[in-house]
């Protein structure tokens, strides 16, 4: 964020006689303070000795964001239980926005209105959006995909809606994000005919959504898909570093496969990318992850897990999860990690987290996710940190070496539940949900 | 606050030989920072020059407060949805903490290891915490009143439990709070019989309180009853005050009665209390109600409203309330209340925090509580102010000729239905319990 007034413009002066989105979507009150031609800048500022991880800083016309970085999820335009002080106290230098969630709710010409993204929820820093697919492809019902894009069903209320390209493009443009997504279809990783299927429909609409992209002060990234097969993600690679992205994210991962099928997949795939382009792995948020694919050469992570453990109790240590309404903890004094410099841990003890959740106070949700977020940003800087003085092998060992991992059928398992709850709207609980 | 160090003593070298509370009741841990020997200290800096109101200073082990204050509830060790530091940077300069609640989970012995209420909860302020009568008889089942005690059933789990004078005081002991509160009986305020007996066992468990009171750093405040009888008051005010506390408490009031009685009933009794003691209000905090109790000179207020509208959606505005749900709220880019100075006014509109609650984000709570607490901690400045330059009668029409009062049905209405939430554990919301 050191150089956000260096892109801070005001506006020039025929911006309000000709605004170019007041123009193209009839919003009105559309009054963004940045400056609207500033593109994205991406450089590497050092690559590790020993792996392909590498030390970068990508600047939007929000601020600058240190990579390897990990971006909390905002999905309806709040990091759930924080509010924008708390993340920019935490160190945090990008979030995430959910397309859908915001597209249904409150809209999102309500939010161009409100002067977009950044001034609705308050935070002036980085902002990325999603394109909306993955939660069409996994929350909503009734979906019917065609080569023009993909009709659904509101998990809200049921109301009709339709995706294509050009579509998403503008609903992007309207909430105004600094890294927008390509429209993709996130398919089902081992199902060779469906991942065949929806790679051709994400190329066609990768390309749509370059050919819609308009707002120049917004950086378009395409999505590398391909499930779990090598040939397919190779494909989809090369096809769309020849449209020339300024940035590649890869999505379809984390989503079933295996952790040793997602390494594989980003052993092929960020190879084929361009070296001076950042390279964002969606959806993806576990530590031992974020180190194999650091590993891999990914320099942007975007993951619900902090959050959500959070919310459910679980906080995030160096020595792995532990769950705080334990019985063990109820006369802790403790913080819930010796040495941990985030809010929650210099003030409160384990003790008084275990009695907040107990007793349902919204104050436990906050201080957890003050917490496990602190831990995440705390280790994207222990890897930068490491990266740049050549010694990221040796910290991602001693970090794993010490850091218990979940095991795949007990993510499969969770991940099951999760997808029950969400089928049945009586299940779907506050916290929960995101 | 700002004499708070003056009050901060270090431990004297035989106090952890000789612990006195930790002798008496055998805990562990218990490992208080502030002295313990420094008593209350009240002093009338003025008093107004038309009516009673008065300006007061009140000091307190863990710091000033000036009168008359507002202190928001922090039912089970937290304002809900704020934590400490909100608090702070609100102004609030006084808390109220349930015993009842607190001695059921997590229990006033963990509270007490963990170094009592204001460590465990990161609260370095003054603390008040009443005897955990008034929960007992609205909240708890299986109530069973002898004159040594009343034996009840726990609401959250059913168990049993006896509280006597001797116990509350023991409590209240272990939980630490500046302020601490005879065992009382809050009877149906138009019931005569029933005022009758509850008085006269209020007076006994007065008077064992008294006597089973020993921390000399909390000030143990007396509770006069008497429904809505003016002799009843009368003879419960001059009883009180013959056995000499240190400060005195009105309850019984706001739990059905009409505001004309209130008013009467304080008519009545504030002018038998000392001029020289505080005198505390117990649960009203509708701002009519502080205003026309400040000028028959009442010092200290607590009251679950700002906090239990907030996460009800509904915000405290000079105009009145405002449902922040309201679909008008869709597009206002405003804040809550022009003008205002709390965190949420600055930096949000209407329409993102309409957004909030619509979406049920954790944060709509607390951006609602933080302007709402607001709005209370801003009332009691603007009312110190006014008498400090002898304008509060003009200032206190003023503020009611704009501020629209809730008929007395709808309020009975809504109490009937809290009522009614809290019979039944399936409707106890965790918004709306406290």
């Amino acid at each position: 964020m050191k150089n956000r007034k260096l892109w801070t413009r005001p506006l020039s002066p025929d911006f309000k006689a000709h605004p170019p989105w007041f123009a193209v979507h009839g919003v009105s009150g559309y009054n963004r303070p940045m400056a609207l031609t500033m593109p994205m800048a991406f450089s590497v500022l050092r690559t590790d000795r020993d792996s392909q991880a590498r030390l970068g800083r990508l600047i939007t016309p929000h601020g600058e964001i240190a990579t390897p970085a990990f971006a909390p999820v905002g999905t309806q335009a709040t990091v759930k239980a924080l509010d924008p002080r708390d993340l920019r106290e935490l160190g945090v230098e990008l979030i995430l926005a959910n397309t859908y969630h915001l597209y249904l709710r409150p809209g999102a010409e309500v939010i161009a209105e409100m002067g977009g993204l950044h001034r609705f929820m308050g935070w002036e820093g980085p902002i990325l959006t999603d394109s909306g697919g993955f939660q069409v492809f996994s929350l909503a019902a009734n979906r019917t995909v065609t080569d023009e894009g993909v009709a659904f069903r509101s998990h809200l209320d049921g109301s009709l809606h339709v995706f294509t390209p050009e579509k998403v493009m503008r609903i992007q443009e309207l909430l105004g994000a600094d890294l927008i997504m390509c429209l993709d279809e996130c398919a089902e990783p081992h199902d060779r005919a469906y991942n065949e299927q929806a790679l051709a429909r994400t190329h066609a609409w990768a390309e749509a959504c370059r050919n819609a992209h308009r707002r120049p002060d917004q950086a378009l990234f395409g999505i590398v898909q391909g499930g779990i097969f090598p040939d397919l993600r190779q494909q989809s690679a090369e096809f769309l570093v020849g449209l020339d992205f300024p940035g590649y994210a890869i999505g379809g991962l984390s989503v079933g496969e295996t952790k040793e099928e997602m390494q594989a997949m980003l052993g092929i795939t960020v190879p084929l990318l361009p070296a001076n382009k950042p390279r964002y792995l969606m959806g993806v948020g576990a530590p031992e992850d974020i180190l194999e694919s650091v590993a891999r050469g990914i320099d942007l992570f975007d993951c619900v897990l902090p959050t959500r453990l959070a919310r459910n109790a679980a906080l995030l240590t160096r020595q792995g999860r532990i769950n705080i309404r334990n019985a063990r903890f109820e006369r802790d004094p403790a913080p819930v990690e010796e040495g941990c410099r985030c809010y929650c841990c210099r003030h409160f003890s384990r003790a008084y987290l275990r009695h907040l959740f107990k007793a349902e106070e919204l104050l436990a949700y906050r201080l957890a996710t003050i917490h496990n977020v602190h831990f995440m940003i705390a280790l994207m800087q222990d890897i930068r940190e490491a990266i740049a003085q050549d010694r990221f092998l040796s910290f991602k060992e001693q970090f794993l070496a010490r850091y218990p991992i979940i095991p795949h059928e007990v993510r499969a398992a969770n991940r099951e539940k999760r997808g029950a709850r969400r089928a049945t709207p009586s299940g779907m609980s506050r916290a929960g949900r995101s």
